[in-house]
């Protein structure tokens, strides 16, 4: 390949990391917007520390493991040892990966990638986890659970070989943060006050400007997402993915705006924001092979899942205080499946690949975070004191105060009044 | 063209196309921030909905008007059908646009931009606008009124024939939102107790931070919606625009400062962010033609215009929250007119037809807008009840917060003591 | 250079300038959050101001001083003249740069970064200085000393010819702003109340979201910060900066989470982010020249260095509220220093040239930037009177709110019972 193309697709590449890197802004904006007051600060610590946590992890372990030189299981597991080795001088970081980018590139675009599963849990985990807890958790999980079945797909793994199609990770990230968040909340328990006696009690989060800061910013940064994931800046492949994302993500909140209307009768925001990350979700998987027609219609019954799923996991008492679940699970199955059911992979062939493939790296996942979160709980412990909570872990974990506290004050004040 | 430099230029497109998202942020965000508190949701809410409705359409029907491959009427109206039919196969997309880009990125780069005109009407109407009436206006609106006067000039009409230059929409799309809104604003009337028998009662916004960050945001923005505007990444031809989008700009601010501090002998935060956002404004239309100097001498009138044009506004009762007819009916005029007075295309002739231009687009837009609107008035009507208006749009329409309540409360207790 | 690869090259170098651009943002919203909420407008203010004069002042002189085309003491001081004059025509801007990028391109990635130096001292002055005098002595530092002292390495003066290294700006344009700051915060003293008898008074930001936002948004722009300065597009560079530069970042989290909770038995929040731009501000002067793994090492020490830095300058009564001397200043030196410790350039002639130049430019600047602030004290003063830091300088200075006043009010009324 010549020089100049080889530069222009790098160039693309890193774009690409720097857009995905910008979605953990708009998930800590989306989950901080979505807590309460008083667990603002928490929330924000765990996602400054879960993007420090997956890089470095990646950087000791998780690339080796997702992309091995030799593997252990043939098509299930292999380690090509800790840290990064980069093929011998500058001609084999750039001879790494067939003319798309250099090896340094393709590091750190998958390693931002790869925190991006455990923020999904943050959300959902969020008002009542201890810190020290989620962080170890978040760790493990990010360091082992996801590259291994990463590479079961992305490494040339044994889903690889029989043609599961998973494009920019509707399963391999979103659902894998999915059922890692709802292993974690089954273990956890509902937030006190939310599942009582006369019902179910709303808690709604702090604040909506930031909710949708954190949307808008996710959609920004999935542009990266998707259109990274072509891994070169082949001028129909990515502009093809970025209409299709773009016009899921429209339709998704479109169709989440007539389902909730039809079901709440009031305009409800969290839920057009939702279906905007809804349809995202639901199109990562097949965003490089439907047509924009198609993108419309998986978003818009992403969308419309939205409402229908939070109500499904509320009446069972699974408490996701931001609808992590919703979104990237359910939604994740969604737009796996929908490549079996549109577009130009589809059949029914394809559908089967696509289902046991995505119930696969499904129960791995839930295996693995489920026993990685019991151990917590049966060793240190990984729900706060009933105080904490009460009081809100900004001041029981971290001594401090979101927003100025006079105001806190005054607020308190009054409601105890 | 050789492979490498049209996929460097589409990935210039592309990136450009991901700037102009943010714009939508940018666009919510001021507006969320010049709003009072209680109408918070609402305007994040039409924000969502408005990306949403601008993408779906332009894919439904606005790019078949835009840019329509047979015309109705030649060089004034045209439709090649509804959706998106791609040139044949990969070589199809390619060979579309002539070296630029391809077929679905053309789409998704002008897709961006129609929204953009919805969104700049939603802040002058804020805060007494009912939403279903707003959406369907913005609806009909982005479909058909923004790409029939796009296709005047971009789209090859009738004053790209006689020379109009307007580079990347002075005219096309921030004068057409300035005329949109005024046209509403008229219809709509002025927010309850803003002019009183005792003069003009000041209604701050909510968040002078999400307002600055909305600005700045806007700023990042346009260096894709100018930039993207040369149409490939010709590298003499964007940076220069980079250059003159960025001095305008900076000019902008201090146009507003001056001028403001002499009015009003204080440093007004609102009026120097308005001023940023008139110098970008103004030099959109010819971005590609100023020098550095001149375009420091476009933006700072533009700025300086700002603080007038409000106080104009203000006198005559026109109630626009957040400044949206200053900023881009009067500083896209200028801007238009600006391309007739400096800079390579400068002349009485190019003059002339700046100004019947930009007014053609005017008279086009403004009765289209005022048309609709009134429809719409005396159909299901425009606008929500005193009651409604008093509480504020998020409890009447959307039944939320868009803050924690206690602090709602707390506020709330205190200022009806 | 074919005419595709100079395309690529400089697509890179204008996001590079996209990226840095909006750490003008990231700087705003670090700073609005770590003051009090009765200094908002102020230091929102500010920050507008400041880009703005960045950029025009850079326009006017700077450029010219920072690479000028004669020199009139050699190595150490140049100026070719006022405003900007472009090599003759389309091929001079093309053949400009040497196939990196064009005239326009340099002109404006370099004023992205001017303005950064200026932006670090409004940070350490904030909540106590006379908004006039600030803005004078922003104007005449970035115009003249930020410029000038740049010129000694990367316009090719004394340093460069001496092999100094820092490749994106730890000391010219971190340390240069940190320096800039103490010399500001020693004359203007600290702010009312910070140091009693009975010990240090915390004076805690009044939004961490804010503060949050910032910081995310700051290593989103580093990327194009430390990624710009390799000055094209090479693909092997580029990349290891982007993975360098990340590491450091995590690792500087790392860094201050340990120490700071074994320092304070706390998650300090606060430390957390500071520990990020701290890490972010060591690789800075190294980025080119590190393994991943020095990287860490470098970013971990930076993380470190904060709270100790911190609790310090604390110690004698420095009062800067945003920490911006620890992070720019004490790991813009680290960073430096680190070049002749870690990495390709590692030997002891290097850490000596390394020494001396940062502080050659540490002296230079410090003396500028000191005279000239208490030019302004002795003239028209730099801090506001006491009414005026009590009530805020919102008020004060702005005759505005920041956020909506009832709450403002509520929170008065109840801190004041």
């Amino acid at each position: 390949m010549n020089e100049a193309l080889f530069t222009a697709n790098n160039v693309w590449m890193l774009v690409a990391t720097v857009l995905v890197f910008i979605m953990h802004l708009g998930f800590s904006a989306l989950e901080a917007g979505f807590v309460q007051r008083k667990n603002t600060v928490n929330i924000l610590f765990k996602n400054a520390m879960i993007i420090s946590i997956g890089l470095l992890t990646y950087f000791a372990m998780g690339f080796n493991i997702m992309y091995p030189a030799s593997e252990l299981i043939s098509g299930w597991f292999g380690f090509s040892g800790f840290g990064l080795s980069m093929p011998e001088g500058d001609a084999g970081a750039i001879a790494y990966a067939d003319g798309g980018y250099t090896y340094w590139t393709d590091f750190i675009f998958q390693g931002m990638f790869a925190a991006t599963a455990a923020t999904i849990v943050s959300g959902a985990v969020a008002e009542r986890i201890k810190l020290n807890s989620f962080l170890i958790f978040a760790t493990v999980f990010v360091m082992i659970s996801y590259p291994i079945t990463g590479m079961w797909k992305w490494g040339g793994g044994w889903l690889e070989t029989r043609g599961f199609h998973d494009f920019a990770g509707s399963t391999l990230v979103h659902a894998v943060g999915g059922w890692a968040a709802l292993a974690s909340v089954l273990l956890l328990g509902a937030r006190k006050g939310k599942y009582t006696r006369n019902g179910i009690k709303p808690i709604p989060g702090h604040s909506m400007p930031l909710a949708a800061l954190g949307v808008f910013l996710l959609w920004f940064g999935w542009f990266g997402f998707n259109g990274g994931s072509v891994l070169s800046a082949n001028p129909v492949a990515v502009s093809l993915v970025f209409v299709t994302t773009a016009l899921a993500a429209a339709a998704g909140a479109f169709g989440a705006f007539i389902v909730s209307y039809s079901l709440f009768k009031s305009h409800d925001l969290s839920m057009v924001l939702n279906g905007i990350l809804g349809g995202l979700v639901g199109i990562t998987a097949g965003a490089d092979v439907m047509t924009p027609m198609q993108a419309i219609l998986i978003g818009l019954i992403a969308g419309a899942i939205i409402p229908l799923s939070v109500v499904f996991f509320d009446k069972r008492k699974i408490d996701d205080p931001v609808g992590a679940t919703s979104v990237h699970l359910v939604c994740g199955i969604w737009g796996t499946l929908a490549v079996g059911l549109f577009g130009a992979k589809a059949g029914l062939g394809q559908l089967w690949v696509q289902l046991y493939g995505t119930l696969a790296i499904g129960l791995f996942t839930f295996v693995f975070a489920f026993s990685l979160m019991y151990i917590l709980k049966i060793t240190i412990g990984i729900r706060v004191s009933e105080e904490a909570e009460e009081k809100g872990l900004d001041i029981a974990e971290h001594d401090m105060h979101a927003y100025e506290a006079n105001l806190e004050q005054a607020a308190y004040n009054l409601s105890v009044k």
